[in-house]
């Protein structure tokens, strides 16, 4: 299987790291031997029909800061599209740096990608947000795979799992706590007592937040990953523009200390209730499932038959979301030989 | 899909009425219209190659007590092995009651589906837990499917999700609460400091618990759960005398009294660990997302790359159970339609 990666960030370098650790099994398993034919960072790229070297790749990006320092295969002035129109590769990774402000870029690749006939398998959540229904619509006039299960959850199989209880069942709504930042302020906040700003500071500190924390604190990436759910579990054909967004900004003590009092903690929570779409900071009781600590993530589903389900586990980390790619890599390439 | 159905209890009844109700949803979505073709219970059988009416057989069974009792299709003498083999059935759905002392019935209906050619959907655990192993390799060289999704979790889909998890990643261990029965006794012994006898003979007039609650409360039930996970999410070709049980009758009040002075709550946990596995109560951190309350089930992951994820649901019902079957009749169907 021949791959195009774009973005080499810590996402797409513990991609090429697990693929180079998984060879064996992928190939005795799953009858699989992928190589990447094209890789795609900020500053360059670098080709090579026969598979570039994992060994190379990473070493160039850590002695020059880009894959375009490797001899022979590097590329100073790359364009992405034509790089994916014209390496050859049957599937694009798509892990470039993206956020809702600047979308067209990533949806950019993935356009070209399946309108070539290539299978796009993306952990980018801003293209999915934005033109999700779209997106979808031209995969399958493509005839192509269009993956994203490293968007919602990282490693954690949140879309597989939802999607599965979807068949042969309805789900009726979803409740969601997917954002890690968030619940680590409000988890810290509870268990601690201590205030907003202090919390989002220490956050900071641990790497928990971005430098510009808004994106998760204003609930921005919650509702980027509650418009995927939507599409993918509930056919809800919805994008960003569809959700009621509150944040916790600036979220007070005594609204934590008050829910306690009622037996309660504060999360945020997004939600797909009938048709409405929304996230906000909610109070739900101390020992529902959902209560859960630190930066954890979990996910209610309300079932027709046999009511709630949850799923709790980590919705971060680069070599997560890279496990999340090699499940979408596997499936791309079974589909593709059950259709042989 | 022509559907051979073995044992007509309330799982039974539940699938006959849930594809019914999801006749439409099933054929618009999947390309999928089920039909009984054979249908067997304790007292006799139905057949008819044309399908047979739910309505039918639902009355049959209501009004006489067997769906023999069909006017132009029901036998009353029948031989399910026979009936399998010559009902013109592409799967077999089997459900009838066994437990780990009587498996025998039940391992004969899959070998005679799958030798015939049949694709095989049970919600049987003693067939698998005894067999397992050579059940799998009896689906493989007759290139049929085996499907087991309702042995585990009934409605909530613990094992594919579990799979899924596998999948690009490695489950270094595994801990697992799996039976309801358990969990409500150790809940209420805990949340209401009741004595075990007590709290038996609640579960057993509220329907929890059965008359012989043995297969519960001694962990048979966990270990044949257990058995199915191992083999199916970790690939060990392990079986029930493999297992290591002790189950909870009798615990004292004392021991969960002590566990709470410590912060903890005792749990009858399976767990597959190394070489090892094993049932026996347990306790775990009160805030741990495994302390599930009432008859909840959860199974908690331990993965190479990130860590431990847990899915939190009801493990059992009538109806759960049959959208487990549907579920899994859409994935042997899909399967038959890829290789076309």
């Amino acid at each position: 299987m021949r791959i195009a990666l774009i973005g080499f960030g810590v996402v797409g370098k513990s991609l090429v790291e697990l693929l180079e650790q998984q060879q064996a099994v992928l190939r005795d398993r799953h009858g699989l031997a992928a190589k990447f034919v094209a890789v795609v960072d900020s500053k360059g790229a670098a080709v090579g029909e026969h598979g570039l070297s994992a060994g190379e790749l990473l070493a160039a990006k850590a002695a020059h800061g880009t894959v375009a320092a490797i001899p022979g295969h590097g590329l100073k002035n790359a364009d992405a599209n034509r790089i994916i129109a014209e390496s050859g590769a049957q599937v694009l990774v798509e892990t470039s740096p993206s956020d809702l402000k600047k979308p067209d870029a990533a949806i950019g690749h993935l356009r070209s990608a399946m309108s070539h006939g290539l299978h796009a398998v993306t952990v980018n959540k801003a293209p999915l947000a934005v033109a999700m229904p779209a997106l979808l619509e031209l995969a399958a006039y493509n005839r192509v795979q269009l993956k994203f299960s490293g968007t919602v959850g990282a490693g954690t199989p949140v879309l597989a799992w939802a999607k599965r209880c979807a068949q042969g069942n309805r789900v009726r709504s979803l409740k969601a706590i997917i954002n890690g930042t968030t619940n680590f302020i409000l988890s810290n906040m509870t268990e601690k007592g201590l205030a907003f700003d202090e919390v989002l500071r220490e956050a900071m500190r641990l790497g928990y937040a971005e430098t510009d924390p808004s994106n998760d604190i204003d609930g921005i990436d919650t509702a980027m990953k509650l418009v995927i759910l939507a599409n993918h579990v509930m056919d809800r054909r919805a994008t960003f523009s569809d959700v009621q967004v509150k944040g916790i900004r600036g979220l007070s003590s005594e609204a934590i200390e008050s829910a306690r009092a009622r037996g309660n903690v504060v999360k945020l929570i997004g939600r797909v209730e009938g048709d409405r779409l929304s996230v906000a900071p909610e109070e739900i009781p101390q020992n529902a499932p959902m209560n859960v600590g630190g930066s954890l993530n979990a996910v209610t589903l309300d079932c027709e038959v046999g009511g709630e389900v949850t799923l709790v586990g980590r919705g971060a980390g680069g070599p997560e979301t890279a496990t999340a790619i090699v499940r979408d890599l596997i499936d791309v390439w079974r589909d593709g030989e059950s259709k042989r």
